[in-house]
């Protein structure tokens, strides 16, 4: 086997790579290249929010010790938001407490931040807790949250 | 929300984040953030070797079009290879017709990479097919690979 020429301009660029890596090392983040590692550092830089480190999900909290939720979505790829793989009355009444971050991304480029009060997300948690019980109490996988209404919705805290 | 006097210095190293994506697109990684595109970009460029798009796992192949299984592990988190989630005589017929190239990281940073021949890991596939039939024909869930075996019995081709 022997290395693509290419191999020379990832050697040039890996330092900076490293800097990045270090800087999301300082912010709770060890490894950019898994789970959006990189991407949340933007997300956390430009909000000032900071991980809650060992909570499952992206759960951050900012400077107020106001904890918030916090998802993204890569509009390359689709125009929804994840939730969560088992969505039950208990998940729901967890998201209920607290406000919702919002990135958008196109690739690994941030695009804009969107901010929506737990009120505001009332007809999605409605619906998933109708849903939950309509079918007997069986946990839904993953429900979507429409970018569309973020965009609608959402205060923007952030635009490229 | 106000930014984190940090994100002056994302904002000075993300050029070059933008280069080492613009790179891995090149090579047919399209988010070097998640599930270790940044990292598969260097053993890709370091081997030679090319993506299989479109495939499970990480296939690569090579410029005679001989196919690899690709496994990497990180040893700040762990000191064995993950296979597959669901193994079982199918996976493992797939699996014996074809060269394995392990790399090991650590976080970020490549340190070597071992290739074994199919024969080199027979005591694998014979202990894992053993078990699945001993079970009744359950798929053994991601049996691992020891990196200490890596290193013993696989040939180096890379080393930092």
């Amino acid at each position: 086997m022997k290395p693509h020429p290419d191999k020379a301009k990832l050697e040039k660029l890996f330092p900076y790579i490293r800097q990045y890596q270090a800087l999301a090392d300082k912010h709770g983040i060890n490894d950019i290249f898994q789970d959006n590692g990189g991407k949340l550092l933007q997300v956390l830089l430009t909000t000032g929010l900071k991980i809650l480190p060992g909570r499952e999900g992206n759960d951050a909290i900012d400077d107020a010790g106001v904890e918030y939720e916090l998802k993204s979505v890569n509009t390359l790829l689709t125009q929804s938001f994840s939730t969560h793989h088992h969505m039950n009355p208990t998940i729901i009444k967890k998201y209920k407490k607290v406000p919702w971050v919002f990135a958008v991304y196109q690739a690994i480029e941030l695009q804009a931040i969107y901010l929506i009060s737990p009120e505001g997300l009332n007809y999605y948690f409605d619906k998933w807790e109708k849903k939950w019980h309509d079918d007997g109490g069986k946990d839904i996988n993953n429900p979507k949250i429409p970018l569309k209404y973020v965009m609608e919705n959402g205060k923007v805290i952030y635009r490229k």
